[in-house]
């Protein structure tokens, strides 16, 4: 079987870190190898970039942030993510590229087809197999998250308008499933794994 | 007289960094106000970028430098450079969207238009009003500086393709003046101040 690249998008505080590490180790118990990775970062330099893009001292201009994490992107994709789908890993990925188009696209303002231009420069046109949504109401990821980093420290119009982005943008997406992240971590897992062709099941 | 926004090029050992000094100083001498700065850097966080870019242990993919050395140049010229030619400071710039067509596309091979349109996002279309090329015969910049960052660890053959870039380049440009790098300090600046309009010549 093809080994699949697996991307869970969503607000902070969402449980995508948690979720990734629950479908990493029942994917291992099944015998499937994978690699458990993020974004942005995923490689030294994108662990760089993303703390340069996280921290809340740093005020950089929205263009600027797209760049650094298309960046640390070009990099995680061709140094990671592609090496390990060469060697018939399963990847599971937190953020991807639809997280340009949530955040920076509706939550920041920048052209849509600008960062679809530059997430295709980026990829090289590898999309994912499956993409799960951790979908939270703005409120409750605000009140999650508040002023813990750069994004975090948002207003919750920001969060809003990330998530209806988030909402409109996966509808054009194949195998893409909206998960309530407000449900409990062994039924978000559920809902991830049944969507999933495991093997066995 | 409206500030003028002059920007030096040319390989690295060609002497920008010693004549956007002299220049500084020759434009103060005439009460000129004046800004000396350089890229990849000339903010906080683009000074860190130049690290990344420049670091000899670091081995990004050549969109990958294209892109942070883009970002570097977007908060730059938003946060320094048009600032200060708002106050009416004259803004002399070691480096500017030319270099990343000679190094990233001629030297790395990436496409033209691409750069093309991420400096005219990045500056939003402000040009320069004055360019000087210092160049040197790349076998003599190979010699001068072999070795010591990542560019200048390139091969001959990487500094020729900068080199026929920079010249090809430069011939669309207006007000772009080509000076021969390997003269002395003093004729470099005699050439480049003669170019100028300063007040009270």
């Amino acid at each position: 079987m093809k080994p699949l690249f697996v991307v869970l998008e969503g607000p902070d505080a969402s449980g995508k870190s948690t979720q990734l590490h629950l479908v990493a180790d029942a994917l291992a118990a099944k015998g499937v190898p994978v690699l458990a990775t993020r974004e942005p970062g995923g490689t030294p330099l994108g662990e760089h970039l993303r703390d340069l893009v996280l921290s809340p001292n740093s005020a950089m201009n929205p263009l600027t942030e797209l760049l650094l994490i298309i960046g640390a992107r070009h990099e995680h994709v061709e140094k990671v993510i592609r090496p390990a789908l060469g060697e018939g890993k399963w990847v599971l990925c937190s953020r991807y590229t639809l997280s340009s188009l949530a955040y920076q696209g509706w939550g920041r303002g920048l052209d849509l087809d600008l960062i679809r231009h530059l997430n295709q420069l980026a990829t090289g046109g590898l999309e994912p197999d499956y993409v799960f949504l951790l979908d939270l109401p703005p409120g409750v990821a605000y009140e999650r998250t508040r002023e813990r980093d750069r994004f975090e420290g948002e207003g919750l119009e920001f969060f809003t308008r990330v998530r209806v982005g988030y909402l409109e943008l996966i509808r054009s997406v194949p195998r893409a499933y909206v998960i309530d992240a407000t449900l409990s971590q062994q039924r978000v897992l559920g809902e991830i794994l049944a969507h999933l062709p495991l093997p066995g099941i």
